[in-house]
């Protein structure tokens, strides 16, 4: 059966741009996992006409209702009483809530008695019940509207995470007999997305009903998914499989990997399966190439750390990059990224290393460099890779993102090439 | 003049939630500056009916309806048919989008012929009328509906924030008299949120109609928003700071800044007030402070850079961390916290270091230590600041968020307390 969800966000917080949604994503994940469907996610703000409608709205398009927010102690948190709006019931008290807070304050270390708005955390809606949440103060709210579902759940990701894990999927696990949806993805590069979407158009146009192809570019790669849903998950997942064969044989040498869409796992993949080890030298990226390598689950097996030298003395004390050749060539140069990348890579007792020097913005390098260049530079002793590139009209935050990828892809290209 | 806005966001990736959905943050916080208000953020499948449902649904609701993409060259973007299909009107070709491309092709160093997807994107609905993307090669589009507008724009970061600030908020600033609309932040910590709100409730109760405030508490500090719209930017600004000065006179011991409500930007701020510079010594986190850190502009001021010690040898070889200590303490100890502190300090030749170690899983630390477990350790050479926090229940992310925040509330306390 085709289970189909809304997700809701409700706060002032996103509509003005203040926060980012990730709560979505999450949950989308999560119920992508076992066979739900997200086909909608709405934000609307701290307004009980609003969340009124985004209810109504929810349940009349979808199977699961999910909303995340407003759900808090003070004055701006209006979910409850939409909710109850909606439902048309009042609030009734629930004392095992008053149990869970005076449980959480105790291992918080506070001493104080319970104020009145954390005793009017223990009201719910008369047609809702409650979850228990053992990571805050809110309760997670579960109410039945006839074969309909909705869930609040509070706004603060771990909390809300914590309660999807423990208890939302296994009871939903529960409630339906559910498709199963299976994604995958590959990573492709070295061609521009229309010149791949012709060289392969014929074998998409053939590709089975049920398999849904998506293409992901970014400035240096491009991640393609395979989705399918059914009932047969050995099935589908062997159809993708037979897919990416075909593939393979038009457009193969320019798949990167046919296990990940994701440039750092990739790279993962690789050092593990040729048993290297790589360190960073960071400068523009601040710290960014380290965080994406890190956020593999078993990197320490081949990451050693990094570096990131934003003072120039810190290229010339840790990094031992040469202060003549900054001053000559200046801290964006092939010179500078270069020793970077070997200064770090004996510091760190590796056996590659990868470097970044650039021009973030939105101001210029202090020796003029003009914002979007930047120097990449992989080494593994004996052979290195420089490369230059010049990214104009990036703001800071996506200069570092595509920087970051891009010198991730260079390792993977220096390690083919090399290993 | 009050004008609404409804965010559009298309594709699947986001429904999947392969992809957090950046893109609705950046134009709603432009949209603010401008005086425009979204009041919904609305993100759908790449399904027709979908999409005209959710163009539909916008110019029924708000005044201005900015989607993004959709609107690159594969089969799985149909924004544009779908934009069609609401107008009712065919597409023609607009030759000025084709001499753009071409202009961006001899800038990649492509030496091909367009080919006919690259040719395609020269099509625009009839109604629309399109405004050139010297970023990318899907045009944006720009459509009147009665006294409604629909604005296409690319779904790619870097081109969708280039258009928005060089085209859209020019032209949509010339189209409306709009509203002001001001928000100041405020950080405040040591009290719970609770507690905050009943301490403050006779001012919260009192603020004027115009001024709105709103509790974003996290594990470790709250950040107040005062919100405010109406036509003179002046009196707004000054009827806020009258307001913070009475919260000041109520709740002024728990207030950490009252210009900020970030803990990386009120951490730059004290200082470069207090003229003292920092470096950072990583290991759980990752290099994630240093990516705080580094996000404020002008960060290069006082911070010099970090050393993210993934690997064990590279606490003992970088930063001289006493491998007897290792061996008797585990890495997730006081001692080693302390040696890390004072080794990054004395390595990138700051007045101040902070560094952090903890296990944030998924998996327990080497030694044995449990999942969350984390010292976080500020010093300046003479004085140094210790602190164990444990966070069982959070996942990787948000362990790496809430120790990096936490490690920033500990140098800003550092410094108030000795500065």
């Amino acid at each position: 059966m085709k289970i189909k969800a809304t997700l809701v966000t409700i706060g002032d917080e996103l509509l003005i741009g203040q926060i980012v949604d990730t709560n979505s994503a999450f949950i989308a994940q999560q119920l992508n996992k076992i066979g739900i469907e997200p086909e909608e996610i709405l934000s609307v703000q701290d307004k009980m006409n609003h969340i009124i409608e985004a209810f109504e709205r929810g349940v009349s398009k979808s199977d699961v209702i999910i909303v995340t927010g407003g759900l808090g102690p003070t004055k701006d948190d209006k979910t409850k009483a939409a909710l109850c709006q909606f439902l048309n019931c009042e609030l009734v008290r629930e004392e095992k809530i008053i149990e869970n807070i005076v449980r959480l304050f105790t291992e918080r270390g506070y001493t104080r008695e319970l104020n009145h708005l954390n005793q009017d955390q223990a009201l719910i809606p008369k047609k809702s019940t409650f979850i228990q949440n053992r990571y805050g103060t809110a309760p997670c709210l579960w109410t039945n509207i006839e074969d309909k579902i909705i869930i609040n759940l509070p706004g603060v990701p771990f909390e809300m995470k914590g309660l999807m894990r423990d208890e939302i999927i296994p009871r939903l696990q529960k409630q339906f007999d559910t498709e199963v949806i299976v994604h995958r993805d590959i990573l492709v590069s070295g061609i521009p997305e229309s010149d791949l979407a012709i060289l392969v158009d014929e074998w998409e146009n053939n590709l089975p009903d049920f398999i849904h192809l998506a293409y992901l570019p970014n400035r240096t790669s491009i991640d393609l998914r395979f989705s399918a849903s059914g009932t047969d998950e050995i099935f589908l997942n062997n159809e993708i499989q037979k897919q990416i064969n075909q593939f393979k044989s038009i457009a193969g040498k320019f798949l990167i990997s046919e296990y990940s869409g994701k440039v750092q796992q990739v790279l993962g993949d690789i050092l593990k399966q040729k048993g290297l080890t790589i360190s960073t030298a960071e400068s523009c990226t601040g710290g960014n190439i380290a965080t994406l390598i890190t956020s593999v689950s078993g990197s320490s097996a081949y990451y050693f750390g990094t570096v990131v030298s934003y003072a120039t003395s810190v290229k010339t004390s840790v990094l031992g990059v040469n202060q003549h050749d900054i001053d000559e060539f200046t801290v964006v140069s092939e010179q500078v990224a270069e020793q970077m990348a070997k200064g770090v890579r004996k510091q760190l007792n590796t056996k590659l290393s990868v470097s970044t020097t650039g021009v973030a913005g939105p101001n210029k390098g202090e020796d003029g460099k003009e914002v979007g260049q930047v120097w990449i530079s992989v080494t593994d002793g004996e052979r290195t890779l420089n490369k230059n590139y010049f990214y104009p009209y990036l703001d800071r935050e996506d200069f570092i993102k595509i920087v970051s990828n891009n010198a991730l892809n260079q390792v993977i290209t220096f390690v083919k090439n090399n290993y």
